[in-house]
């Protein structure tokens, strides 16, 4: 799977940048791409049918276990982004975002997420609720 | 009590401006000034003996009630400010801090935040305990 | 004007709670909500039609010179709020803005924003740029 | 050099956990590392006696190009931390960071974050200032 193809199949989630977001050297803080990035995988598994509170209710937690962006334009504020995000790698309790973050056709920064699925009790590794498993691999095949 | 005699003879505690502190206007974001100075409730109160978690595994929480805070000058990237606090009321439930923020002897911004004590189960407001009642009570009547 | 005449008719912006707006409290950082009545700022004057990074264009800067927030009860983890907004008072050079967070048909927490309109140069106050102080003397009027 | 050994004799400083930093999930929120990395890189290059502001006035910026992040253990509310920082690799117009978050002897997670040198003006990648990069050059020899 070539990681262009799959962001561009992905889904999009829109982000506008408020003063909150930018800092002194008048672009957007280097931190704060990993917010706009975890409200976009939110709002994805909201969209596939998952509510993060109700996973939670049943036993399940994600943890962020590794990132990894490249920064390659500043974005500013008052711009809309969009998040671009798709599934890079999928295991048996983790799942790999693919996520691109653009403005005006131009990626300004690429992120790969890797989060992993916790039992909310004692914060062990825990195999993914099988419904949500069976959902992303129909997405990470769809866009293969 | 004069606002001012208690925040001289107050809790002092450093803060640093770094660019996850500021925004594209140039100068540091509004509501970081609000982390500040909760920071420094939490080491004041750490100084006096009291820590937050343990406080909490005993079954008492904090949540800020209200807060009011006056912005006089903008503090900018690289400034070293001082958070200079004061106990300005004590309830039996709840206590409401004095914060001036300060550069250069030129307070920054004052702000005064009331703050409950809640059981940390049900949410419901409750006594202060006893011993933090009365270790505020001293630096209460100490600046008084 | 009552304030709660103004809420119920001011402009209504969604907030969405994610993970980075909440606290190890279990429930949104009291900071936060300064950013959502800041996000719902920022929206009310673009549907007006006046966005920052060209009023900053043309020398004007707004400045948060002073806030009071009641927090009433606390927002979670995926909740849906909505920031109802209006304007309580206009200045000169500066307008107040009456926040209620809203959810559920409940206020969460009620904000007073003064914000000041400065030179973009010289950080000094100035007179609001015309167009928007008759713009907002209009949804003064409307909702007084 | 083995990445161990540099954050070993690299350049350590104590950051505290306050509510600001962590999230509903009880732990510290995943983006708030790279904001601790960054107060150590700052605080790094003040020892060595380079202060950003003043960095900036000559005409030098800094931005992150590239993050890398492994979380292996999550910090908690009201914990100390360590941040251990070394340099990695050193470019003409680029330095690598390697940046462990330690607490107890245990390391919470590991960055290496890549920054690159900017002229304030046009944006442009530029060449570390000469006395900056002769000052990395012997941190680096010092630790390989």
């Amino acid at each position: 799977m070539s990681i262009k193809r799959a962001i561009m199949d992905g889904f999009i989630w829109p982000v506008r940048v408020y003063y909150e977001d930018t800092d002194a050297g008048g672009v957007v803080y280097h931190a704060a791409y990993l917010r706009f990035m975890e409200r976009a995988r939110t709002e994805w598994l909201r969209e596939l049918g998952f509510e993060q509170d109700t996973l939670r209710e049943q036993g399940f937690l994600f943890a962020v276990k590794r990132i990894q962006v490249d920064f390659h334009r500043p974005a500013r504020f008052n711009q809309l982004l969009r998040v671009h995000s798709a599934i890079g790698q999928l295991g048996r309790a983790s799942m790999t975002f693919l996520q691109d973050i653009v403005s005006d056709g131009q990626c300004l920064c690429r992120g790969e997420v890797q989060v992993v699925c916790l039992d909310a009790s004692g914060f062990r590794p825990v195999a993914l609720p099988g419904a949500l498993a069976s959902t992303l691999k129909e997405e990470l095949s769809r866009v293969g």
